[in-house]
């Protein structure tokens, strides 16, 4: 019999420890024995990896209307649905993704203020039913986020492009998603030391998939 | 004062005329000194001939799913509709758009047996309110349409290709867009004489349009 995998996504702005925490989830898997599929959006498929082209504007120069934008992230997250998760879950693997749905809900409906039920709409038609069993929301005050990116090297302009509020916008949007879905996204405090945020981690985690965890 | 246009879609399956009626429209409209936008889809702007190769798999050589299908057709829809047909209207010209939002709706739930309901829904948001005012349905019978095709010579393995009630069902779901939107839609009978077809396209543009036409 096929031990039964499951579906983590991962979620937070740049600088919260995203990668830090996924490959220690990928250990604690590895280290039973378990086949994990790490995967991150956008792209994830030769297909999503051409509408990622058209997204970053490579090559039309033309500019992509907001209602057009959110069809084409949820377009590459339906491949990335059928040709990568849904068949890793299928075979029992643990699929542990960076980013998924709950970025467009942030980005797209708080960040550039598109309506939320919008985005869940056309969301929900690209998931056909494929929605993470649990998601880990990495919360990390954006003042701490921006130091942490300065501290790294990030070269300021890309930190001023996006001011105007957007990161608070952002920030908003995912406490309302953390609201709006209570059972499914875990909101864990990534103001602590790795071994303080990992230790929440397995917290949260252990208390949705119990022995399969 | 700019003189107000009008957005009118034209529909109906290959063999139907539907090109040699546009042609009909335009010199109508030419004639009494209107701009004329003659546009059609999939297509358009530089980002829906990028969509549009996606859909063809001319790079990827992956399948596309049928979610991503709906999504990415409607993601053109809206660039096309953003960039093109809005900023028509609004400087008054008349757009005459060679299948539109009713081929999604036809093709893709009658043809390809997703939810029409589902279409629909990703194909208000690519629309964000700009419907048209009137849609043309040319309406041939699919043995007719067929023979039409062999006629001009076109392939027999393109026409085999659709087989297996892919037409019929096609053919019955614009019926039923029809009695869903009887404002918007006009079936034309199009297996008559072109003189006839244009007749009748011209006594429902009148209605429709009343002076304006």
């Amino acid at each position: 019999m096929t031990q039964r995998g499951g579906f983590i996504s991962v979620e937070g702005g740049e600088g919260c420890g995203k990668s830090t925490q996924m490959a220690l989830l990928q250990q604690h898997l590895e280290g039973q024995g378990r086949e994990v599929v790490l995967t991150r959006e956008p792209g994830g498929t030769p297909t999503g990896e051409m509408i990622r082209n058209i997204l970053q504007h490579d090559a039309s120069g033309e500019d992509i209307c907001p209602p057009a934008e959110v069809l084409l992230f949820a377009a590459s997250r339906a491949q990335h649905v059928a040709h990568v998760i849904r068949p890793a879950l299928e075979r029992g693997a643990w699929v542990l993704c960076d980013r998924f749905v709950d970025s467009s809900l942030a980005y797209q409906s708080g960040g550039r203020e598109i309506a939320l039920e919008t985005v869940l709409e056309v969301n929900e038609i690209a998931l056909n039913g494929c929605w993470p069993e649990c998601t880990i929301w990495y919360d990390l005050p954006v003042e701490v986020a921006q130091q942490r990116l300065i501290e790294r090297g990030a070269a300021p302009d890309r930190i001023e492009a996006e001011q105007g509020g957007f990161h608070e916008r952002v920030a908003r949007t995912y406490a309302e998603l953390a609201e709006r879905f209570p059972d499914r996204i875990h909101r864990v405090n990534a103001d602590q030391d790795i071994e303080q945020v990992a230790g929440d981690t397995q917290e949260a985690l252990k208390a949705v998939f119990g022995d399969r965890w």
